[in-house]
């Protein structure tokens, strides 16, 4: 194959290789061989094999964000926007390991195998979440002294629904009446909360 | 050994062992041997070296139950009384998860050996949550038209700080933050609760 290699491609390919060989078998010359090129034209885009497998994690993870953006309609309250968006995350998240159990623990592999990413993964959608409570502040639908530490409580209170630990449960029959109340008393606190700035206030 | 062998002295022993050599290897060879007697004796008093093992469970888990039985105290509110508990549990998990981390996964095993013991445990400390959530519906600090339910979204929302598949998360040195934060957010929502009947109330 003669013509430009692109990184594009190379990380088009490589995900194409994670899915059919699983993280723990595929290699850099697997990839080479999908393109019909050598091992060192990947290298010559990747320096690495780790920086490679990082390089389609985020762009993996990008996609996902991208599909998590929330859209804020004046025509929903904040409540209503973030119900949407955990339920969203819920649906997805538990459709990716329902439906796609393998490339669900592919990319949980990918994910851990760099501290920086699941950091990057989390601040991201915080971040997201962080926007929805700041409209619903804004709105006064919501009361926070800080809106980052409430979204990060929030994250934290709804992670039986994100947290891949919990993936096992996703299937319970049950779970979305559970993913409900939490939603409610999570949205509940949003209308009331006040985080204490020092410890010992109830 | 010509004295009586009782029940207690086995599940001891069975402890001892336990302790010594992991639940992998422990047998109830083993504890016959600590016993100075047959293990022919030891299955006089439990059929099974399962039925052995759950009874040491289900006699581990009711002094951790009897530990964690709230004090009803006048001088508390619920939030206090609340915060409290969640506090303890927290802290008696955290405390056996990092000073003794193998007894800790040792009782993890032992736990989810029977299908029946996860749940008899976690029914036990939801039951204790919703007698306290039911203290302060009753002084109506609290609203909620389902305690019972309220107890189980309060538990899936601090997940985090009990469920054993965050328990490498519990060293980090701002969990304590964490927990503060979400404590206040499901204290702050149970004061304005409502869990919504009809799926589709935001």
């Amino acid at each position: 194959m003669a013509e430009a290699l692109t990184s594009e491609a190379i990380l088009a390919a490589t995900e194409e290789v994670l899915r059919r060989y699983g993280p723990a078998k595929a290699t850099v010359v697997d990839v080479a061989k999908a393109l019909g090129v050598s091992h060192g034209s990947v290298y010559r885009h990747f320096a690495t094999k780790a920086a490679l497998r990082e390089a389609v994690t985020r762009r993996w993870l990008d996609a996902q964000h991208a599909a998590m953006e929330p859209a804020f309609d004046q025509g929903f309250t904040a409540a209503e926007m973030l119900r949407a968006w955990l339920q969203k995350l819920f649906d997805r998240k538990r459709h990716s390991h329902v439906e796609e159990p393998e490339l669900f623990a592919t990319y949980l592999v990918l994910v851990r195998e760099s501290r920086a990413i699941p950091e990057f993964h989390i601040e991201h959608l915080v971040g997201q979440l962080a926007r929805i409570i700041r409209a619903g502040v804004d709105t006064q639908e919501f009361v926070t002294d800080d809106v980052r530490k409430t979204a990060l409580a929030v994250w934290d209170a709804t992670d039986r629904f994100h947290h891949p630990a919990h993936a096992q449960e996703w299937a319970d029959p049950h779970i979305q009446d559970a993913f409900d109340a939490v939603v409610s008393l999570v949205i509940a606190g949003l209308r009331y909360n006040r985080i204490p700035s020092a410890a010992g206030d109830a």
